[in-house]
């Protein structure tokens, strides 16, 4: 079928399994995806046909997708807060996604990939943006204390990214095979069965207690931790998807004037910015990469990832 | 007995009854207050004795005290948040209150008050110093829709503080005598027990939601509501005090990428802010004092106060 006008045809090159696919897949938004669903939202391709009225773009270009689709009439749209408008269609997830080997989008949600990028690393720029939109609303200064709760994919991105915007970054992981990964990447990573996490960051920051705080574990233990970790105006970024009302310490909020900051996916300049580091080179994202599979090993990397075990992200190989 | 050096001996006029005073009458404080206790730390009153080594202030001036004692070498301190230093002492709390006729300070916690505001008045600088830090750090700009959960003598003044910073406020308040008194004051108010506080702030904001909200009720149904009343990024202050984990939603926090604030106490700038905006004659701050007594009626109108009648500010007259 060919693309419409104002669409493009990608041959899908690399799809990532993300954890929003999981709760898909376990039925956690039912109301939102319609049966059978095409998922996967972390992708990287070629241009294989360019439709009427798409200027800039042709056969051959490396592109990833910002899959996002907004209304642009909303009052979030007006208030230029597109990316979470408040009739968002999330390509992917509220429509077909990038699990196929040919998929068609909006010319406009296009993003060019560098030469100098592979297509495997390229699939990697979403989740990545997610941690360069987390991090940037986080502020994160040079030589400030962060610590990221949850050493899952996107914990490991934050982490990666607020190290490279300065930080000094502590993970915490109760996995063992995720604290190991953390420390092959260079991240100082404990584990909180193991170790009094409050009292190593007090020790930490001389006793102030760390600048920021990124919630990616989204367990109950991780918000009740959060208030404690920090210092007076430290900063509290709730990166993981809580489906439940969570109990947290407003005492603590209260006493030491805590910020807490709600983020969710990334803006154009978040994804600029993440093609630009995964390009650099500077970040060790071929150790976070544990399997490449093909199509056909889609739902066994579901049940990995679900089982709990020694993976971080996989890759779906869509030319297979 | 004389002022130390470094000590001002102040002839207490007024002295506001504050919730806070009220929860250590119940015991929520046992860790903090030894007893037997002098609480009171809403005053003013004029200056008898001025100890050695005090400069600038003589006999017969009025003042009000900010009374936050910091220690100046931790943390906190040392990052310029000494409001909220780990070891502050705050007096009339943590050390004696002015609830009683003669009242010895630090010099260096003394504010003037103007000729032209009375000391009733002056004994409401505190709370509304309370208010002005709460709106400062709330950024609160012209045209902003604000709510305000609770109102009791500190929402109110937010309320105040927030419409004269150019807000469009809404108080949210169950009791019946208080919804009256914020329309006396020229307030919006709703009763949620009567109105869809959510739909009404939707069709207030065409569907946007408002730009703040600020908890002040300290009820588990106020921090429930305080995200679903909000605009993309829009923020949430809590003022009110919780002393046990409360459950919010987080999901909406990421949804709308909302901001929660934490806020306690005031900066010497708050304090200033509210001398000027007391004196400014511009706040119906007569409405708000419900009632005024003596020493000896102090005990009765902590029970007043505790039963949730008809009454907002109580001042303890000192003098009589």
């Amino acid at each position: 079928m060919e693309p419409g006008p104002g669409e493009v045809q990608i041959r899908v090159s690399h799809c990532g399994v993300c954890g929003t696919d999981l709760h898909i897949f376990h039925g956690a938004m039912d109301k939102r995806v319609k049966m059978p669903a095409i998922l996967g939202h972390e992708m990287s391709g070629v241009i294989a046909a360019v439709g009427s009225g798409v200027a800039g773009w042709g056969e051959g270009d490396h592109v990833t997708v910002m899959p996002l689709d907004p209304c642009g009439a909303c009052p979030a749209c007006k208030a230029g807060h597109s990316h979470i408008c408040q009739k968002l269609n999330f390509i992917g997830i509220d429509s077909p996604g990038a699990f196929q080997s040919v998929w068609t989008v909006p010319a406009k949600t296009l993003l060019r990939l560098p030469p100098q990028l592979s297509l495997a690393h390229g699939a990697l720029v979403e989740p990545l943006a997610v941690a360069c939109h987390d991090v940037r609303l986080a502020e994160i200064r040079p030589g400030e204390h962060v610590v990221v709760i949850g050493g899952g994919p996107i914990g490991m991105l934050v982490a990666l990214v607020a190290r490279h915007a300065g930080g000094s970054v502590v993970v915490t992981e109760i996995n063992p095979f995720r604290v190991a990964l953390a420390k092959r990447l260079g991240l100082d990573a404990v584990n909180p069965k193991e170790t009094d996490v409050v009292k190593f960051i007090e020790e930490r920051t001389g006793g102030a207690g760390a600048d920021a705080v990124f919630e990616v574990s989204g367990s109950k233990a991780g918000v009740a931790a959060m208030p404690h970790l920090l210092r007076t105006r430290g900063r509290m970024v709730v990166v993981a998807i809580f489906a439940q009302p969570v109990e947290i310490d407003l005492f603590r909020v209260f006493w030491r004037e805590l910020k807490l900051i709600g983020v969710r996916v990334y803006e154009r300049e978040d994804f600029a910015k993440a093609i630009d580091l995964a390009a650099s080179g500077e970040l060790p994202l071929d150790a976070l990469i544990t399997e490449t599979t093909s199509l056909d090993g889609l739902s066994e990397s579901f049940e990995k990832m679900d089982s709990g075990g020694e993976c971080m992200k996989i890759l779906i190989d869509c030319s297979r």
